[in-house]
């Protein structure tokens, strides 16, 4: 669709033209699959990580997501377990044959991050951290790279390019809603950017509507959207008690509406011809 | 979602619990139903209106959208073959049993609009021209009406209620992108507010990729998304000579294109449930 | 600054090189001269505006701002006197020497508003409204532009070049606040435009920074910022009982701010060489 | 102007009245004084820094800026001298008697950069890199924290509060600019944040017209307005040879043009009544 030359090289399709597939040690992201990660905003103790797994486990997701080091705008408000809460998800994850997503924030964290988790995950707030980049892009476990909310296309596959030329070519694309003057929505959620990227770029790139929208109601429309327009998968919040959450309550699923979302990501992916980790026969719930 | 009291009444679902449907001459939008409005940017000649409605035709659309009078950012740009335009939808619309949708951009010209067409639209730069608002108002005819764009939900609701408010209940809000900073697409579409209007509001709502994406590859992708959103239908532009368009050639899309987006959007009807003008048994083509 | 073509002729430095200069009855705009226009937000009853008018002249203040027909976000707000509005003005700028500026909504408008103004005001909602543009082209009275909320600097001069190809060339340029994500304030007062646009072409630009910021405290080093930013006016609401406006109360200055604001600006001018229709000399209060 | 309780405290005004002045070695920032910080965008070689340094110690400038860490877009971009930047700025600041102030992209360098700066910037990207806000927070030099190219002041006076609760109140506001729709300016500098910041916070704040604008032309008038707006000072980049610089040569002022700005903010500061480093008869050149 552009024709000038383009600032960014390996990330490109002209680089490689074959989809990135992203390993896993339950499975892959990428390339004709559809990967949904799924898990609280935080962890918050035992109990509640446990018992989401288990949930999760039941509907066959492989991913588990969840914030042990969180990046809050304010510094009284609750800042995640940090390593314990690794160690938390670390368990949970190992007890019911999942991957672990989490953030890291900061170069000084990498190793201990990388020490528990599968895929390491950079936040909308340093997607332009360039000694973090350069920091992932020396470990050899995937980086999911979240948009930075107001980041254009190019400066976002550039973050990326960071990765890449650093020798680590496993990196997931993850939009999140960019920041515009509409303050219905959290964020503004921009799916058109899913059929570009795929058209730009070999790498997978997944969508997160619980940030992107900040409105549980809104999470299943935009989920089946985000399938339709060619995404990769889905990062989605799930809670066992939203209303309690320490954070980020109002955009988490309630189990029930995350199962229903699950069987319908199952119908849908059979229409648009993804692969999917869950699927009917194997379900226990 | 939202428990704070509305500043708009006659367009919100407290007001009226279920669905609007607009009735037009070749069917009805909303409520279950999937509509795609498709034609021209502009009305160029008698061939080439001519031409794009046979085709359209034969693929079961029912409503021609085409601008006679354009607004255009340059004094300079080729502005609308006018009255002439207006004349020539509908005699091509007529020949093919469609409805007409086109622009008005004044109160001057209401009547005028009105007499050749069956929808009259509301551009993205009029959504707050109160006084062509309150003139639309006054009409016996539906009313298309174009989100500004940098206008927030509530002021593109409250838009909406000054037709309500004048008499005029047809109304259909159609999302087309707002202005963001990201310049990889001509707009963001926001689809997140399609679910959020159908929650708040009892209007249709459709969706313009092209104007949305101003990028021809991107449209099919997202008009499956706007479908997957819960739109209650899509605004295309297709031209039998894209690259000879006088406006908006990128954003056109190819006659095989547009057929293949229409069958494609057929099965996707079928899997969620909407019913469409065009079904296999009756497309000639 | 700018190297490439520029789709606008008739406003640009390079078709004419020397200032503008704005003629009115009492006075003119552009060129060295900085001028204020001010009054309420609108035009409420025949003792609001006279008391207002008189506090003004006192100051000698020669351009009356104020709305008959506003533009409301809601049908249901006050939407001004209208006729009654516009001829109380007229009045009270004739018995204390002022000019009238107000804003005109719609193309049938024109002749009624153009009776009453000396200046009409295209508002940030209509400037794309190109039909009003060109019937603002052919009478021969100045026209007020604010820029669009979210248009570009190329857009707002595209605007000024529809109304000076249709033959005005008395046009004057205002800036009054961009849409952005900030909510802080009202709108994002662009005031690095000011200088960019008087490089690029020969109309007068003034700012409002009512409009702009929103809040009250910040008029006033708003004001003597956008002298200083190169600005050839500005535009500000005053109320006589702000706390009692019907409309935009938290952005009008109370008369003895505003008196404190003029007596600054006037010894600002003097510093940034720019000559005043208020001079102490004068000064009744 | 902001009733509701805020959820920051320690920035505030209602937790300490009176304007916060940052010391440094040779002056001080704040509280009526007006400073500027200047240099080129990236310390590029010795000749380069020294020539500089040279020239802005002979007209007073006690505050130089510069490069050593830079954080850029592209991966295949200069990315500066790092340590041996470091170095020449502290070489040539001692020469000259300066302070220095340069970024601090990471964690990991802050006891590198605190080695050899008088102040640790945080630039735009690392607004809300909260590990870095909190290592800063345990030093005792003062920071200067831009604002986040999409952050609203809440956010920002947040990311400040994040330092001032660790421990250290030497902070440093600087305005940079925001993301927006226009292209025409590189950002968009929001001059209303500074009266705004003003009222809200004891912090001093100061603006960068060069990254806020990013044409060289339009540096001096906004230069002045944010004066005007009541900033405490300003961020300039200059060089000696422009159309050389390895990075942002179209927002450097020539020596001539940067010499002009001086002598007129001089005069401009007399009038708005803030003392300055530089002043006339001191002035060699």
């Amino acid at each position: 669709m552009d024709k000038k030359r383009k600032p960014y090289q390996l990330v490109s399709r002209e680089w490689k033209s074959e989809d990135t597939i992203v390993k896993l040690k339950h499975g892959h992201i990428g390339s004709g699959h559809f990967s949904v990660i799924a898990g609280p905003c935080a962890i918050e103790n035992e109990d509640q990580i446990f018992t989401i797994c288990e949930f999760l486990s039941k509907l066959n997701i492989k991913l588990l997501r969840g914030g042990a080091y969180k990046p809050r705008t304010s510094p009284y408000s609750f800042q995640g377990l940090k390593k314990e809460g690794l160690m938390l998800m670390r368990q949970a994850a190992d007890k019911y044959n999942m991957d672990v997503v989490t953030e890291v924030m900061d170069t000084n964290l990498v190793d201990e991050v990388a020490q528990y988790a599968d895929v390491l995950q950079v936040g909308t707030r340093n997607m332009q951290n360039y000694q973090l980049l350069r920091a992932l892009s020396k470990i050899n476990k995937p980086v999911l790279l979240k948009r930075g909310m107001s980041s254009t296309l190019e400066e976002w596959l550039l973050a990326a390019e960071y990765i890449l030329s650093g020798g680590n070519d496993q990196v997931i694309l993850c939009e999140r809603g960019i920041r515009t003057f509409e303050t219905a929505t959290r964020n503004t959620l921009d799916l058109s950017i899913v059929p570009l990227v795929k058209s730009l770029s070999h790498l997978p790139i997944i969508v997160d509507p619980s940030q992107g929208t900040g409105i549980r109601e809104l999470i299943a429309p935009m989920s089946l959207a985000a399938m339709a327009a060619g995404a990769d998968g889905l990062m989605l919040e799930v809670h066992n008690h939203p209303e309690e959450a320490l954070s980020d309550g109002a955009q988490s699923l309630y189990f029930d509406q995350f199962k229903d979302l699950i069987y319908r990501l199952q119908e849908a992916g059979t229409f648009f011809g993804k692969t999917l980790d869950f699927n009917t026969e194997k379900i226990l719930i």
